[in-house]
């Protein structure tokens, strides 16, 4: 594309290095950018502040501009409930549907050896000392329910049980509304192999 | 969203205003930011700098860095045909096509009475003192076939020959490759109208 001018085509290449974003899309997002220099210029600048001022939460991992973050300093939740979560997309999934008053550990990943990916940046020396400290009793593994999502709860789970610690995972099964005829074979399966007396 | 960190809550807020990112994918972009902070400073400074650096061309109002742009300022191409547009992303559109050697013509918008938007802004005057110094001798219509690209060719048409000056537009049909069981009524009736003997 040479026909743009240069600090353009540059635009274009960093925007089109965003998650779900192609380089059509981009190409409508710097002319958008271009076009509205407020809008350019708060989003820079936005862009620049975030990056200096997000920490993670020594606590549980999820971001913060604190030592803590608003959950791990929030005295009214319940202290011996923990909630193992992927990634903090997840947690606020979680939040928004406000069925969790415990609290947290993000552990930005899953195990999926066959690309490589251990568990190593997970933080679980430090998650087996605050269930001991925190005097948790039961933990939550809410990863989701693709293969690695399987994986990890199921690593997780025998390792927490290595040290004494029971862990509990999310149900499987039909997606509320969800219609039988346009359901995936595995969710089904899953929902079978898991059904419950109706009493 | 109150379990966010404000900077993050302030680049969410300034992502979902772009065009075409919902609230969900700016999180997602958010996210993606702050981890990984290379591309977050190159994109935030890409902004500033195409921001600062980005001027309209002085002759056809395209986007350049210097006076003129890289297609006014090109020689090869030939004088005397003019293609008039709606956006930047149209021209590039159709130099990517590569089915046009002449110069251009940026609108800026289109004709939309309903919604306010006049033909002020879109340099008409300085189209017709062009159109008249550089003897440009054939004028394209290139605006989209929706009502305001109509309604916009159809007001140049007749501005342009009020002033001595012939257009053509761009023909409406079936697109290459369009099948007749899938295509909208209003396609196949210009395709009808417009139809032409096979020689």
């Amino acid at each position: 594309m040479q026909l743009l001018p240069k600090p353009l085509q540059k635009l274009i290449a960093e925007l089109s290095k965003l998650p779900s974003v192609g380089s059509k899309s981009a190409m409508r997002l710097a002319f958008h950018l271009i076009n509205n220099e407020e809008n350019a210029s708060l989003l820079s600048s936005a862009i620049t502040e975030a990056k200096g001022n997000i920490n993670k939460c020594n606590k549980c991992f999820f971001i913060t501009e604190d030592e803590l973050c608003s959950i791990c300093s929030d005295n009214s939740r319940e202290e011996n409930l923990l909630c193992i979560v992927e990634k903090p997309a997840d947690l606020i999934a979680i939040e928004r549907a406000g069925v969790f008053k415990g609290r947290y550990h993000v552990l930005y990943g899953l195990w999926a050896p066959l690309r490589g990916t251990s568990l190593d940046g997970m933080h679980l020396d430090e998650l087996i000392k605050r269930i001991t400290q925190d005097s948790i009793t039961e933990v939550i593994i809410a990863t989701g329910s693709s293969v690695e999502g399987d994986a990890t709860a199921l690593y997780l789970a025998r390792y927490l049980s290595e040290n004494g610690i029971k862990a509990t995972r999310l149900a499987q099964g039909l997606p509320k509304g969800g219609d039988l005829e346009y359901l995936d074979d595995l969710t089904l399966s899953r929902a079978m192999d898991g059904r419950v007396s109706i009493e």
